[in-house]
């Protein structure tokens, strides 16, 4: 038994390979991690490509399975609903689940930086920078690394290697996407996003209501803010690359300045110089990537990697959370739990892609639906009664059903099962909403009866 | 004027990149091209992978063009329709056009060995071997070179660059595949093929009959023979990599030589001993790559590189060669005649990629539908009745009505147009055949009555 490999090495020192270190390392791995950029904490690099995060349930569980949850808590600001505001100006709010269930907003560069503290204090890691992987022996567990600052080359090897850098993942590129079998595509979606920092008031105040996520919804493209802790927002706004109302016609400060008076009034009103502001950040591109398998040899891919997505469930990071608690669990099952680093890991990997992978499809699948939900549907007021519904349903059958944002958002329900429900779910309200009449069902108290009658055909088992 | 672009690279001195050296060259361009392999003519690479390829009209045409035909019609041999044989050694013949229409049958290592030939008598084209692009810099039209002898690397520089360099092209991995909204996708089947010679008989003559496409359909599996000129010929059983009747079960020689036996009693009679050279090919695999845009810069992909299909339509390099003749199209309609080199290569690439784009997926779209059709319908009397019926329509009126086969292999009807065409066709036809009896028809010589009642509904516009 003293032969169980006991090395690994982590590909990228982002989110996910940052608590990967930690699991590995309470599991009694000597964990190390190859990053291609410089170490973000010492220095400036601009956050332009960053969207506020939101971090929910998924999350968290995958923090406190190794006990590390207290360390996020300090940078994470709870977001407990929507609120949309309309051309008007007027706001409508609405919660994303039961009282007390709230999504939290964290910056990009907060999280980067607070995860790779971890990784080093509670996992233990040795993490190298500017070492990018160019090509690698999946077998061996071997790992071919360029120095993107010195142009030295390196060979690396270990018992187990997790390719955690990505998206654009190197391991992925290089290595897996050259072997026979490998399935794999990049889809990049019409519709780009550019950030806007809608900066404190001088006093340090936020200029909007702290603890929502603002969407100004507007059919074919939407804005949205989330807080950071400082006080100011972090805004995104998302539209089609080309097109008649697209970033093509936002070039000059005359036709920002004249959009946002347009179309976010509101907005301008609390940031009238956006317009200078507008080449802070560039414009960036959004992708789905899918591949199979995720485990080749003595290497598997964790998070983006394995499967991005668009950031519209806000559900990219939590899902690659979750790959690390699927994979710890697989570990307990697959181990001698006397002896350390016992992994039976050809069966762990083969298992976590067959398990793993319909959730991935699942979370891509849902993050383009809400794409659409929150560009057209969330100031549609057939949308809101539906969903005035479906939380009433939930406040008094909260076992029995959940709606599909709950499922996906506040629970541990696989992907691919919320994404079964919830789309039965939706097709059953959509009918019953065609034979009554919900507003005046609402008005005149007879909700509650008309549920208590039609619960069962709700529930989708 | 004298600063018109002259020089243009071509990475690939495959079948298309060959052939595309020719029209460079005969429209003024000094061309070279950069080879990852060996020389194939001076060198004994194992054809293991190659099945026999079937050349059609739009690759004669694509000849044609530049004049070089001739020197393939040396090594095609014209195969006039399929004979299906079925497990009792019986077998059925069925044209694949009107009389006269054929595919030619080409080997691989054939076509590509003249291929080269033709790049350096008729395209003046300089050939450099074992170099690979390693990286490029797509708007500046440099390759980045890497020896596969020597590891030399070194940089190349043209006006124009032209990846022709395959399915597995260096290009669009190394260089295209990492820009920005650069759509892809690979995609492998759940199939796999493996090639066995069938020899020729002692006195050299063919053991099958020479001039058509000899099947054996089996439902989830089947095999194909296309001849060879030396009496041989190249047989390709294609079935399943995993599953209950798969290559999986296909390991020793009593596993083979019992399912030869079993399923394809008379191909066995012929080479009872196909067992002892079960392992001189190895299993293949086989993938469709989707991948847009198709050019960048000053590079363009051409053929397999850009629009890679499975080869159940027998359109892959015929596609790729008619791809030549789209950009070549393209060069006269945006060119200053008078001028040699004066090609507007911004438009042409713009107009090529929107033009042939759709065409490429359509071809792709076919191969997988005929994939279906060549396994589980062929030896089908239903569908035989169907083709005798399309045989005859098509024999009245010629001008009206094509076959969705003959439009992709007898005609240069785009892509895009017959799989639409031929789609809509398929289900009108098999709306008819519920509605009248076809055997009885032919047998009781009213069919053309019929036909000519019907013709108006089945030409589809």
């Amino acid at each position: 038994m003293s032969e169980q490999p006991k090395n690994a090495i982590i590909v990228g020192a982002g989110l996910v390979g940052s608590l990967w270190a930690v699991y590995l390392s309470k599991a009694g791995y000597k964990v190390r991690i190859y990053e291609s950029r410089r170490d973000l904490r010492k220095t400036d690099i601009s956050a332009g490509k960053s969207i506020n995060l939101a971090l929910s349930v998924r999350g968290w569980k995958a923090f406190k399975n190794v006990g590390v949850e207290k360390e996020v808590e300090k940078i994470a600001i709870p977001m407990y609903g929507r609120t949309m505001h309309d051309t008007e100006g007027n706001l409508t709010y609405q919660p994303y689940g039961k009282e007390g269930e709230a999504i939290y907003s964290v910056s990009r560069a907060g999280i980067n930086c607070t995860m790779m503290d971890i990784a080093e204090k509670y996992g233990d890691a040795e993490i190298f920078y500017n070492e990018q992987c160019i090509d690698a022996d999946l077998d061996k567990g071997i790992v071919h690394l360029k120095n993107r600052e010195t142009g030295v080359e390196s060979t690396v090897e270990a018992d187990l290697v997790f390719g955690c850098d990505g998206a654009f993942s190197s391991v992925r590129y290089n290595a897996m996407q050259k072997t026979n079998l490998f399935n794999f595509s990049q889809q990049f979606i019409e519709d780009g996003y550019k950030e806007i920092l809608l900066p404190a008031n001088p006093d340090g105040s936020y200029k909007l209501d702290i603890n929502t996520l603002h969407i100004w919804p507007r059919g074919r493209f939407m804005l949205i803010a989330l807080p950071n802790e400082d006080g100011s927002f972090t805004c995104t706004l998302f539209m089609p690359h080309k097109g008649e109302q697209s970033f093509e016609h936002l070039k000059t400060e005359e036709e920002v300045d004249k959009f946002f008076k347009e179309v976010f009034p509101d907005f301008d009103a609390l940031m009238p110089e956006v317009e200078d502001y507008w080449d802070q950040h560039p414009l960036s591109s959004l992708c789905i990537m899918r591949c199979y398998p995720w485990t080749i040899g003595k290497f598997a891919l964790l998070g983006d990697s394995a499967h991005a997505t668009v950031p519209f469930y806000g559900q990219g990071m939590n899902s690659g959370f979750e790959d690390c608690t699927v994979m710890w669990e697989l570990m307990q099952q697959h181990r001698d739990p006397n002896v350390p680093c016992s992994e039976d890991w050809p069966t762990i990997f083969e298992k976590y892609q067959q398990q793993r992978k319909p959730d991935g499809d699942a979370i891509q699948d849902l993050s383009l639906h809400n794409y659409y939900v929150m560009r057209d549907y969330v100031a549609d007021p057939e949308f809101l009664l539906q969903k005035k519904f479906e939380g009433r349903v939930s406040q008094l059958y909260p076992e029995r059903y959940i709606p599909l944002y709950s499922q996906v958002s506040f629970s541990h329900i696989r992907y691919s099962e919320a994404l079964r429900k919830g789309m039965e779910q939706d097709k059953r309200v959509k009918e019953l909403m065609k034979e009554h009449d919900f507003t005046k069902r609402f008005e005149d108290g007879t909700i509650d009866e008309l549920i208590h009658e039609v619960i069962d055909h709700l529930i989708v088992e």
